[in-house]
């Protein structure tokens, strides 16, 4: 059967040999390095939930490729109900991490590149969608994760690729042989990297015939020759090598991104889906965005629900959870996070198949709905630290909490309602701290920011799709206005 | 067939015998009075629409009780299609009139009352659904208009109907006969009341036995012996009485509310939908509300276009539709406008069918929408009033525009780019007043602040529906609290 | 004494002989025409309260010119506690007329025009700042209320005064005599034009040497050949003429728009202030808008203490001033508005000496001021509507209420708590609709927003006042940058 | 000369005999410990500037006590001048460090014990003024950092310090000798208390009788006997101790806070400086926060200020600083920040003296200024991350960028626009992270909403300030109104 337990998908890591680096060294066993393994442990979650019956509708799928039950973050969205369900299961997954559980940027990357290579093919004749289609078959059967890898280093932002100072500031081709191409360059911000199986390659913007051998989209095998990883540090990241438990806030849950290097690494014809059809680039960009933007309207509510769990829990381990300006922030917490859920519901309901038959989101809901996510979740936060109090900046550190000399005096003065320990407390302050100013406030606030592209992106998608002709239409209509 | 046309409409309206009342006198020939037709023109778009193929879908349903085609506004919801559905049309219509349409209300009643009625008889033995969907057969064969009428006049906000120095605060049965009951009260913010055909009286608020005589539902007539309208001012209403056709605004739709005194009238049996069960009151206004609060993502969305459409208009033609910072702005009200009707989508995409089979919008979604509807429109109204410049509020009344010795000073100065007439502007810039500050601003802001419940109403079911404890117990279990 | 009273200024409107222009007909006796009224109205109180001794230090001032005591309106400013008054009597006039009273333009106009003028003649050798003083002294010997009028028509915003279609849509010199000079064009937006003895005409951009002609500033007496009025239109203006004491809102006070056109109006050398020095026209807006800006943080306020108040009192007839989601949005009013009020304090203490010995505001805080004033106001008027709940906007008219059969019913119906009458009740909700939808939202919520110049010319100047390099080279002082 | 250099200030904590604790550790030599040190230098730079002649008006005043030159930090405001000078003297600070420079809340104390003491010796009889300025002399001549000590732990937030489980959560008075008192306790968040030479402990509520021993107020040197130091944890902390000199992100300057315990502290009686005047204890807390309230409108403003300038730079080194998005951003920042500003400048213009002669900043402006201050920067941070981009939080760390095989690369592919090195981007993207997540953000936005009194603080202060009952008077006289 297709779907990998939590244990055989890590097994399936330790078995790579990708080459890592991270705090100036190459790191050996990545899967049990204390700063990569909570990483790991989220996406594992998305295997093990995948067994457990109650999430079971929402974590698995049956593919339209081979009709078995595959694992959802494999799947073409086959209509709007498939679409809903992603949603639905990125929020439990946001919920059962309390961060970025890495695997959709990947997922998001398939359902882009099916229905773009079926265009190009019915367009151009080529056979890309068949060599995808022949992959996606091999990924789904054997439960991969897989690096959904689009933002280039972009160097100097107004210059196109061919006009930067240095050409490789954009992935391209190098070389050509008979049995592949040569790729040159990097991707930055590579979400969950360091937990795959596979880099699926898409071009980062739309591009023209100068810039053609930019256009380009393919897989390998993420320990290929010639990869490099280089990890992402992250706001208190170091905690996760500190040895304790309270202080690192989210325990056993992280993300991670890393800087890839591609280094004139060869990649076989039948992994290639796009070679120089530039005019496509800005499609897949397109729609890979769309995807992910929608995905945020699952997955950030998730994390959300966390940190509304916790302010919840602080307030009461303070004594005010029935205080009446407390109870509004929760509210005004829930009404910014069920708001971002209604985009992601949106933008599936009103999703619509493409030429391919795979369904895609609304596109401007989707961007409706990451535009919200770029300025909500900071709101939340704010709104956390409001309820929390000023220790979420003053506390010591846990080590201290154990001292002998001063340990006492900590866990008596720190001490909130006295039904509760003052660890609870300790604990749940450190996970508002990790999700508003930590490892955590990366995914969820940062990454909300500029993940599936920068505000200023989804802006110009609205202005592009707004159809202002028509609401001009009808205020001329209702004022009785004849242009002449 | 059912769907009545839009002159079939306005003569059923004109065979009432209505008692109304505005600025001191009663109004004969209501329908062909120039203060009350723009408000009978928008409800009409509600018939004209129905025959239009285009709208087809949207406008009309197959009836689940007698299985013909019938306007959408007399349907009861069959699956979440139904109110997607539903949310569509009212963008259509909002877009088509620029103001409230009117019949929402009534439509949100027959829902809200089925599902209930339909719970009542379960526990209860009764036959209400029995005779409400008798009596919902007759609307949607005849195609009429009713007006929902729920919001009571309340009096003291702190005392409950009994505790009023006035027992008639709140509309209650005084008195009880074999063939009916006999009923005395007000309702207030009647929207649309005059141009309906029937009345749908339900309790505005929760109530325990003490409050039993207030919990009733019925409908009559619009013209039942005892009733009295007494029509709601508006700002700029008496613009309509001008005689002019551009500092109206919006020429030929509007809308309009109206206080109904109910002078114990008596209603028969079959009509009578609820009488005494207090413990289903709350229910049914929670229902009713649900349902409206999906309303407002649709119809305010529709208005939404048409000033953004306004905006986009007058920026053309004062030269600025291409200046950045203007952009920006016709995005922000795109963005705004669009994140309401997300919400109204997904509210219905969630939807669930009730006992009755009648579907349900998910509560806290329909909730969430119109919190937001409650503050975007103010939001839009005010950057439409940033884009539009001054003007807006210093221009001459449109009577100097044809002034022998001022109107061509005005026509020359308050001309924009010299492509567009002055008129063009002139118009623009009154249907931008209208909806920002004059009687379409009452639709368009303060209803959307108040109706189907103000916001408070909204935040404290976010509150109950949140289900605070499963989010406090995701916090501890990623915190690894373990209370003791 | 220079200090007028106010029937003194009543008579000396009488005694002008203006003409104006209003829905389409010429106004004869514009002193006691009932729509123009409440704005003579509300510029008279600067005269009344004058004389009262408790506002002697806010209302007058002793002239830096003859060194009599003298309207503050008609002052220089002497130093920075002269701005501070000024900000305090604005918002005291605010307070007590609820509306705009008007004469601050011209204020703000005397101080913009002496600086201005006095650096012209320091470099160029002029007189201009002599003539200017000379005719200063004029106005502060007869205390007369003088029009600052600046805003040109503009036409299509992109080209300049000499690229227009029309080259009248900037007012400018159409020719020039020995003793003075011919003007023509028109100005809009003029606030209290109506209720002037004089104008003050201004550049409304800055200039280049090819709109030299357009670099003009004069004064001329209000009645002065040539000169022609139309008066502006407000939301809910008519009320004026129903008769009532009610519906009106804000019963004895209002403001008004006027556009003047200057048909070939001749003006003496000795009251010409600039005419060709186009490198100062911008220098002039600047100033004057910067004065202005400050302005807002007085008079606004002032007039938001008026809507907050109102809507503390609604809560009371209705019987919710404890609730707490209540408390907190008069709250969330009190701190917007003092918000803005801090804004005109501080641009006014950190004021400066100019070179006339005039001090001007801070320009940085007085346009931060005004910025935050064409938001703010709009979401108090949002908050008094949530506090004032629907009947804001479906109340019938003040006649339905004094009308036999119907009357008793809204008098019984629409009463709040009952230790207060209905009437109560109603003037406070009118006095809401005025201020947030009616005719006082016009200069409470639109001038706010392009009074002064709307939002992004306050934007411009923050950009550039802002010293961005020095902020830059702050923070790679702190990141140790050296750059190359 | 009582203005201690830079150097002596670092020689005088040298002399103390502190206990003070860390990560389970006790510290011994705190001045040059690489995680506290970043904190002293911060303070020092408060004597580093006080000798810089440029900014000598504003880092030095001449004392009201003694006729001599002081450091400002030690002054009591002898007008709204200097109430004004400090202002600017804490953004002068904010800007030069970057961060909290944590000489200010002893600053607030004396000015708010000076006043205080002054009005309980006149209503009681007693000589605490004396003995307070007696020991502010001191504190004047020998130029101290004194930690104005407030903040109780508070147990459960809705008991009273003796209704509390643990009497001790509240600092109070246990026992009580001939020649002084012997305290016990703990107040925690306490800013810079390492840094300082002496506390100046102050109740944190109002008290009633019952808690009548929490009624105190005293001094004693930060090394006395019984008192314990735990420092707390800062997102970020240990890239202190990393060693290099980039990650870090500000790498000279930081903030801290303590929990300080007092363990049977005894306190001689001339520095005690309220013992048991209970009714006045919400008087001191009011005043100290007011001042401090007013702090955080100069400090955070300069922090702003070094924010604003990197957001600057990191858009220039990737090519965007033109592009309109990023100027409306910058615009939004600077319009932030300034409107802090002006809300810490107006509460000081509109000071006024107390009876001790001290100047009291206005109560509502102050309380204004702090209530924006828990928004905007958490506002102006979120758009610095908007300009930044995502390397913001995915860049390697520094240590990657020297290693030999993949420094090259970093150096290379994260190169912004060429004619900037790497390391200029690295560095500033490191110090907006330090500002936004990490150890700068604790006191940049944190401490903003905490500091000084939580947010529902200053609602509850503009509450009571407001004079509702004048503003409703306002409205009725507006709306003429006449109650019975």
């Amino acid at each position: 059967m297709p779907l990998k337990t939590r244990d055989e998908y890590l097994e399936s890591l330790r078995r790579m040999k990708k080459r890592i680096f991270m705090f100036g060294e190459e790191i050996k066993n990545f899967v049990d390095h204390p700063m990569i393994r909570p990483s790991i442990n989220a996406c594992a979650m998305t295997y093990e939930l995948s067994h457990q019956p109650e999430y079971d509708e929402w974590m698995t799928a049956v593919s339209s490729l081979t009709g078995k039950r595959i694992n959802r973050f494999t799947h073409l969205h086959q209509g709007t109900e498939d679409l809903i369900k992603k949603v639905k299961m990125q929020r439990l997954l946001g919920q059962k991490t309390g961060c970025c559980f890495q695997r959709c940027v990947g997922f998001d990357g398939f359902n882009a590149v099916d229905s773009v290579t079926f265009e190009i093919d019915q367009e151009l004749g080529t056979d890309y969608n068949q060599r995808f289609r022949a992959y996606l078959r091999y990924i789904q059967e054997n439960d991969l994760v897989v690096d959904g890898a689009m933002t280039d280093p972009k160097g100097n932002r107004r210059l196109s690729p061919s006009e930067q100072a240095d050409p490789d500031m954009f992935v391209h081709m190098v070389g050509r042989r008979t049995n592949g191409i040569v790729i040159r360059g990097a991707k930055v911000h590579q979400t969950g990297a360091i937990n795959s199986h596979e880099i699926l390659v898409m071009p980062t913007l739309s591009l023209g015939e100068l810039n053609k051998d930019y256009a380009v989209s393919f897989a390998i095998p993420a320990d290929a020759e010639g990869v490099l990883y280089i990890y992402g540090r992250q706001s208190s990241d170091t905690r996760k090598l500190e040895g304790g438990a309270i202080d690192i806030g989210n325990p056993n849950f992280g993300g991670h991104e890393a800087v890839i290097i591609f280094n004139d690494v060869f990649v076989p014809w039948e992994k290639v889906f796009m070679c120089g059809e530039f005019k496509y680039s800005g499609l897949l960009v397109e729609r890979f965005a769309g995807y992910h933007r929608q995905s945020y309207g699952g997955c950030k509510v998730g994390v959300g629900d966390v940190l509304i769990g916790a302010a919840q829990a602080i307030a009461k381990y303070q004594g005010l959870e029935k205080i009446s300006h407390i109870k509004e922030k929760i509210i005004d917490m829930i009404h910014l996070n069920e708001t971002l859920y209604a985009c992601g519901i949106a933008c599936s309901a009103e999703g619509k198949p493409t030429a391919s038959g795979t369904y895609l989101i609304d596109l401007m809901l989707a961007n409706v709905c990451k535009l919200n996510v770029t300025k909500f979740p900071y709101e939340i936060a704010r709104l956390a630290q409001d309820i929390a109090g000023g220790l979420l900046v003053t506390m010591p550190s846990e080590k201290d909490f154990s001292h002998l000399e001063v340990g006492p005096y900590l866990n008596k003065y720190l001490k909130g309602v006295d039904t509760y320990s003052t660890e609870c407390r300790q604990r749940i302050l450190r996970l508002i701290e990790n999700l508003t100013l930590g490892s955590g406030a990366v995914g969820y606030l940062t990454e909300s920011m500029h993940g599936a592209g920068s505000p200023q992106a989804q802006r110009i998608m609205l202005g592009r799709l707004a159809n202002l002709e028509y609401k001009e239409k009808l205020a001329k209509e209702i004022a009785c206005i004849e242009e002449k």
